[in-house]
């Protein structure tokens, strides 16, 4: 077997390999993350975001274990924070979870951030397509959630689930902050905590505030209490999960979940090859030298020079569609 | 005075309209700064960064006691948490330093960010040019520092402060995560508590660490323990900010700081204007909707999909550049 047949085959050494390569964005691991494309689309795809402590790592156990009782094979994406400063209480659940892949039918990852979240997000989305194509039945996307970042990147994933815990009282700042909008499933961790009940009361709330206007064929978030401790809601949270992936493909919003998220990715690596391909021209041109001399010496607004060049890239467009049209 | 001269003279009002305005986006007042434009870059800016809980407000606020004793007038624009899940901790310091801006030499915002770091980012470049013209001698921007788009903030000013505090033990968090290199003054405050010489001595070590190579016109980034209780090392850190400002001055990295911030500004409103053109264009076009159909189909890869506009763009730059030879 050569190395695509191998991840293919799911073995583990192969796609770990492969994973290192796109995070290091080695052209030659992208080529082939891009050769497997169109065997893509097959796994359920599961992000779970929530502020830390609340105990998303433990959970993301609990669900592996279920999925595995199924016979379901699991990938795991574990995102660690944007944050240079925090991240180092992570590590002791990462271990905790690492335990579990001795099962061959369980990958776990972790991802550290290092330098910009865009280049993260186009890490893990090719990890994503490579648990894919190397026959996970489910992948599942966990961030720690302190940054606008990671829950970018949660909400790529075909399910997402919000963590929050009793007494955490930070609803209404989730609320706040769009991430309700985008849970599928609500889940209050944690539940053998005191509180447990108004922080399901809280989110009910807010969660009929905003489905007035939705109809039957609508998916209401369920709110779901767990505990890892006490094992309550583990087994229902599991079905939830199942049952939405379910209900988005009869509805045809898998496809268009799928081509949101690809979308997003066409945009963030267009937008950051063409930085790249500035700051490499830049060196050498110059006329474009002169021109950013402007720009830096206040004679040349940035959002000038953002516009100067925007309408140059919609003439060539317009030039382009003239060609088109005389050629047919 | 129309809202221009009133800016211009420091009204507070105005400026403070007019960066509400910023905020939202107004084309209208976008079009404002863009006029100010040949007239700013004579702020001093000052970026203050470091992990939650170091004390950064209060510090910012013996800052602006002392510029304030030397008769210099202040701006603070202060960035509040990517996250969507913390955050309520600093409004506490934010209302104590509000009790200064009876002042009217003094003037402080705070940022919270909705939505993308990259829309926060373009609001407070634009705020601290609108500072700028209304003649604020210095703009300190403090980010909350939990995330890399908020150090990304900071390290667009003339000098950086990267604020810790004893026994923080994050001093190689935050060497591995870049930040020392771009500190040009480190603070260990809450220099009142123990272990203050402990962390001073690490910051040290991995200095000349990293030192190694550099000769006697470089920086060398002092390291001053400060405590906002018992005042110690506020003075000394007053001078090392004006001491900074002059070096840069003097050795002509002032220009080319101005010329790095206004190049990343350039470029992260183009990249936004490009994916706004794109997303609207997604709307009515028909051909390009059907691309985008064959990526989300698993067909064409968002690589290939990008690779193929860059190759486009390049194509209409070369074919620009020979119609340009040609008239010459």
């Amino acid at each position: 077997m050569n190395f695509v047949e191998k991840i293919k085959a799911g073995d583990v050494y192969s796609v770990a390999r492969l994973i290192t390569l796109v995070e290091r964005r080695e052209p030659e691991a992208i080529k082939t993350v891009k050769g497997f494309y169109s065997q893509c689309g097959r796994a359920h795809l599961v992000g779970i975001t929530g502020p830390p402590g609340v105990g998303k790592s433990c959970l993301v156990a609990s669900l592996i274990q279920r999925f595995r009782l199924k016979g379901m094979s699991v990938g795991v994406l574990a995102v660690d924070p944007t944050s240079p400063f925090t991240g180092g209480a992570l590590l002791g659940d990462r271990a905790r979870m690492t335990e579990l892949s001795e099962d061959k039918e369980v990958f776990i990852r972790s991802f550290a951030s290092r330098g910009h979240t865009g280049g993260l997000s186009a890490a893990v989305n090719d990890a994503a397509d490579i648990l894919d194509i190397s026959g996970k039945d489910v992948v599942l996307i966990e961030t720690v959630g302190v940054g606008q970042g990671e829950i970018d990147i949660a909400r790529l994933a075909h399910t997402v689930l919000l963590v929050l815990m009793p007494g955490y009282g930070d609803t209404l700042q989730a609320m706040k902050a769009g991430i309700m909008e985008i849970a599928d499933i609500m889940v209050v961790n944690k539940a053998d905590k005191p509180g447990g009940d108004e922080t399901v009361a809280e989110l009910l709330t807010v969660q009929n505030f905003q489905c007035v206007h939705q109809n039957s064929d609508t998916w209401v978030a369920p709110i779901i209490k767990t505990s890892t401790v006490t094992q309550e809601g583990l087994d229902d949270l599991t079905e939830a999960i199942l049952k939405h992936f379910q209900f988005i493909k009869q509805q045809n919003i898998f496809a268009e979940k799928n081509r949101k998220r690809r979308v997003e990715q066409f945009l963030n690596i267009f937008t950051q090859r063409m930085r790249d391909e500035f700051m490499e021209e830049l060196k050498t041109d110059q006329a474009l030298q002169g021109w950013v001399d402007k720009i830096g010496a206040f004679e040349l607004h940035p959002y000038s020079a953002a516009e100067q060049v925007i309408s140059l890239v919609k003439e060539a467009r317009e030039g382009r569609k003239k060609v088109r049209r005389q050629n047919n």
